[in-house]
């Protein structure tokens, strides 16, 4: 779906000065309270910023609530003494967030960690993986602890494996997405040669090299910007491109320029987007405030993530309208796509399983997935 | 599965003193800050209290912590100055809570809406209905609102269009669940005849009127409590009895006492208990207090879900060795079963729907369902 929606960005733009902790102790004691129990204890103010990859021209996504619904939460939960400044300018590179954040030049950073370079890729077992785990087991894996006493979670320990000085916390996901637009019809593994797709992440992977799929060689990862994609359309520069689902999706208006709708979407069945966190900045917080931020992220994983549920749903019916209107065709993939897309990205893991610490994380991931699918399956009717 | 833990108890036990809401509003001004912004504001200290459903027998159940969870958040982001007592004392019986709730006897309570008697069997969808939504479905449901700008979500409205005075809040989910063990084989609808059985809520209903199942008759809602689950098996009282999962299920020693567990729990798909507040407690809090409140429910319902999730799976791992050695036999409930229990089921439903306010609801949620499932069913791979 989303991708690198910022890709363009030069790398190195680190002019911007974020507002430095402010940790003004206003301690007022002993001012004629004679119950100490009902004294309030006295906090100091934290003013953070927090930037995003999310920028004004994503303000349709239902995704693009999040940033700002845990800034808001954490401002109504502190009476506003933690305050954090959304900062999305059109200079911040999605794909400097997590560097930015783990070099403590900001706070906390909003962002898809499947933006980021291969360095990082082991990360993605956190955000979207082909073929990967539905919503409601990726937030069993997201919260899973190899040891129940551990302090972080799994995939937050991994961030401290890698030194990136960042605490990860989920705070909204799309739910399952569907396949993607495509302008002409793809009935076998084969028709996906020489297309032009727009794609990022694994899912972009495993077509490029299992499928022969052309990402534009302008545009890294395979993604151009969220303003461009029904241009690209348009100009006869993509034949086909992935984005969310039916909501977003009829925002952008991609079923005007692409006639066929397929699902389901294997290269993105659950995809989570996090808050990342200095971890310096973090240390400093009060355990008050690090709760606060804590459950802020929480309601907006969840509220966000039934939003699209709920908005896919109510659109699906309008998907459907427009099927039976003759104005789209919607197409499930067919099984022998499904099948060489589910080899293929197995061979790609594999590859990527020659780091260690891929290796490490893929295990625990697989066998999680494999262990909690067939509890997830007992319960289909 | 669970039910009314304290069913026997009688309904009159009103003799509690709950504690009052303490509004010592401790207002320090003046104190010689000269940073306004950093100033915290104060705010007076709340202790309310918090009756619950789950007691000390209930406490190897995962769900046991969701009460308390509540609290602790609450009072740490509150830095103490927000906190609730749990009192999950013996003598408050389950289906007291909604009416202790309402009356503004206690502030606030920890149950299953499903406990309650037939006056409020609509409230039933916020919680189980058989057949009803998956786990991630439920959460959509349960944030639902009809029109976007509600201040309430459509549940939370139903309280009100009741005249309940209670505003719920969702804060633990058991997720899917499985169908019970049984000391005999039931391969078709006639094999539940005269099966004396221990289960609550809807699905008992529907197994009482459509399949002949004895619901011992001394325990109303077919229900008994924790403890007497296990020695009812071996004293030959009851033949089968529903409970939760296997991790649960396996902390009770149901696989001690009875051969088949079967699969899946169609009449509890995904179970969710509410911390129901007190309106007028609810209105006397500040904003930043009821956004606190808030948050600590969502994580509780998020914490409480994952860990089910994880936990089965894993717990399911042992049940499925305990076949493999010939200690039990796991089942799938035959097809002939779910299709009658399907029609069952409706019936069931439209006949409560005689009711204005039910009837308003059912159509409400079967709408959504008929919707959302079919966004769910695009997903599947």
């Amino acid at each position: 779906m989303l991708s690198k929606l910022r890709s363009l960005r030069p790398l190195n733009r680190r002019t911007m000065i974020y507002g430095a902790i402010a940790t003004s102790t206003a301690i007022a004691t002993g001012c004629g309270k004679d119950k100490t129990e009902s004294t309030p204890k006295q906090q100091p103010s934290v003013e953070w910023t927090m930037v995003s990859f999310l920028k004004e021209d994503a303000k349709d996504l239902i995704l693009y609530q999040a940033p700002q619904m845990v800034c808001d939460l954490i401002k109504q939960m502190s009476d506003g003494e933690f305050t954090i400044t959304l900062d999305n300018s059109e200079n911040i590179a999605t794909e400097d967030i997590l560097k930015k954040v783990s070099d403590g030049d900001v706070q906390c950073g909003y962002s898809g960690i499947y933006y980021n370079d291969a360095t990082y890729k082991v990360l993605f077992f956190g955000s979207a993986v082909p073929f990967g785990l539905t919503p409601q087991e990726q937030n069993a894996w997201l919260l899973y602890k190899k040891n129940p006493n551990d302090k972080l979670t799994f995939m937050q320990g991994i961030y401290k494996e890698l030194d990136l000085n960042v605490i990860p916390f989920p705070a909204g996901g799309t739910g399952a997405q569907m396949g993607g637009w495509f302008n002409k019809e793809v009935k076998s593994p084969n028709g996906f040669n020489d297309l032009v797709m727009r794609i990022p992440g694994l899912g972009a992977e495993v077509l490029r090299d299992y499928f022969g799929v052309k990402l534009d060689e302008n545009l890294p990862g395979g993604s151009i910007p969220i303003t461009q994609i029904k241009n690209a359309f348009k100009e006869g520069k993509i034949k086909a491109a992935e984005w969310i689902g039916p909501y977003d999706d009829l925002q952008l208006g991609l079923h005007e320029v692409a006639e066929y709708y397929y699902y389901p979407g294997w290269w993105e069945p659950s995809t989570t987007f996090d808050v990342q966190v200095n971890i310096a900045a973090w240390d400093k917080l009060s355990s008050k405030y690090q709760e606060i931020f804590k459950a802020a992220c929480f309601e907006t994983h969840t509220r966000i993530l039934a939003e699209y549920d709920q908005k896919n749903s109510e659109k699906l019916g309008e998907i459907l309208y427009l099927e039976t209107s003759g104005q789209i065709k919607v197409r499930k993939f067919d099984n022998s796509i499904i099948k060489q897309a589910k080899e293929s990205t197995n061979s790609l893991l594999a590859g990527y399983a020659q780091d260690k610490t891929f290796k490490k994380v893929y295990e625990e991931w697989f066998d999680f997935k494999e262990r909690i699918r067939k509890w997830s399956d007992l319960s289909i009717m």
